[in-house]
């Protein structure tokens, strides 16, 4: 067999390829490949929430190993691959704190209206009387924490020394210091501020629902860093528009890029473009993981990340 | 002498006349009474950067308290007011928490361009081409606080999970568990962030040099939280124009409203109207302090919070 091959498979990652090839790898995106060369592609180079179905992955005849580079890896069908001969590994922890800072950015910037609050500037519409408008303290508000993996845990960490109440809801109890709710439905009930860091996937594909939003109440608000599937997004936009819901502050969407239309008439909103790991160290450690695990792959050794 | 009178003597403060006398406080606007009233004023209620001058204060001839509300008090000379038997107190650190809230929500928020990609997205201007675009990680970044009283030290506790590197400067050592700089000189040569958190008035007009700002370097950052006398504003827009700083989160200025048009062509900034102490039960404490200190007082006792 001619030398192997690793081909970036997720459009978001093509400009990596010249980083790849600097490590002295032999990549190629994989959409532009043909028949001979599909053959010689050992591993996938993704992005775990770009789907990968089992048509695309039969196209690789002599694929071993799909080296997720994110966090998540929800559009690869891990139980399909691996009953397939295909291993699948993932950022772990790596970008958690990266993604935790910026979760805790949203949190705080939404909570004080930052970016309006530029903008009054900005505008000559700051009035000295405004001086003791009231906004809400954090001191003892209660944070609840969907999903307390690598980035949950992160998030709790980061909010203790702001006076946050820390408690959490997952599926499978955890050795952690902050409580863990009966439900999620519970959690949202006994928190101020809905912190979502769990997976995407069909598992918690609208978990943050309407019931849940509304259990948050009028005083509430969500942040998301995890993705945009996990919340009921109409049901979100129709509790900011009615009251029913404080604010919101998303880094993540049901689509992206969001239309910039679906958020022109909500009130209470922070939003960034899917921006909350992606950063200066952040990417060159996930791309050397998911190097390394290649490396590894390739030499016949056990992969360093492979997903739980 | 006819029943004691309370005096709000800064004009940000009128708003605050309601609640006072709710509290069941003889109340009146000081720029609204004659002289047989003026007489009757035995306290104060003042806001800390409100200049009050010998002459002013010479205009209540029973004055006793100058109740200071924030916890600043730049604006009253303290010794020149105790050498007329007249006591000040001060908010001490009820606010320091939302304070800090604020400083860590404008440096995280301002490290990740917040409210410009809230922008983005919201003028259809988010590329998924630009998810990889590199932004700084916060993680192992230095952060040196100018003056670790109650709001630098509650900003330090709050720093320390993002594991940002904690130094600090003030005139004098404390005991602290974070490092001392040998000067302010110092502390920005070897930080990465810059956050002022000291007093304002004479003693620290200026102290964030030119010098200082450009040792603070191309990719550093400055977070002012303190007043915005202690830092060279023009110098500040001068360093941000040229690229001799990369970018400055502000919540207080030179002058207060700022004009709009001072901060238009300055890149990396992000700007908010002296919020940062003035939550829903920021202000409410910090007048129920100030009315604790004006009943300890007109029942001849110690008060609660004298300035130091």
């Amino acid at each position: 067999m001619s030398e192997p091959l690793v081909a970036i498979s997720a459009r978001i990652l093509t400009g990596l390829k010249a980083a790849v090839a600097r490590a002295g790898v032999d990549v190629a995106l994989a959409w532009e490949l043909g028949e001979a060369d599909k053959a010689r592609v050992r591993c996938l180079l993704h992005a775990g929430e770009a789907h990968l179905t089992p048509e695309v992955l039969q196209g690789f005849p002599n694929l071993g190993l799909i080296a997720v580079m994110t966090a998540g890896y929800e559009g690869v069908d891990v139980p399909w691959c691996r009953s397939h001969g295909i291993e699948v590994t993932y950022a772990g922890g790596v970008n958690a704190d990266d993604v935790a800072d910026h979760a805790m950015g949203l949190l705080l910037a939404s909570s004080r209206d930052m970016h309006e609050q530029d903008r009054t500037i900005r505008d000559g519409r700051w009035r000295l009387e405004d001086r003791l408008l009231p906004q809400p303290s954090l001191t003892g508000r209660r944070l609840g924490i969907l999903g307390l993996g690598y980035i949950g845990a992160a998030i709790a960490r980061r909010a203790e020394p702001f006076k946050l109440q820390v408690s959490w809801w997952g599926p499978r109890p955890k050795n952690a210091p902050w409580p863990r709710a009966e439900s999620l439905l519970a959690l949202a009930q006994d928190s101020d501020i809905l912190m979502v860091a769990c997976p995407g996937g069909p598992e918690t594909h609208g978990l943050v629902s309407a019931e849940v939003i509304a259990a948050l109440g009028p005083d509430g608000m969500l942040v998301n860093v995890a993705r945009g599937s996990v919340v009921d997004e109409n049901a979100l936009i129709a509790a900011l528009k009615s009251g029913g819901l404080r604010r919101a502050a998303l880094d993540v969407f049901q689509q992206e890029p969001t239309p910039a239309d679906r958020w022109a008439d909500v009130p209470n909103t922070l939003l960034t473009p899917h921006r909350a790991g992606g950063t200066t160290e952040g990417v060159p450690n996930m791309v050397g993981l998911a190097l390394e695990n290649i490396r590894l792959f390739l030499a016949g050794q056990p992969v360093a990340s492979p997903a739980p």
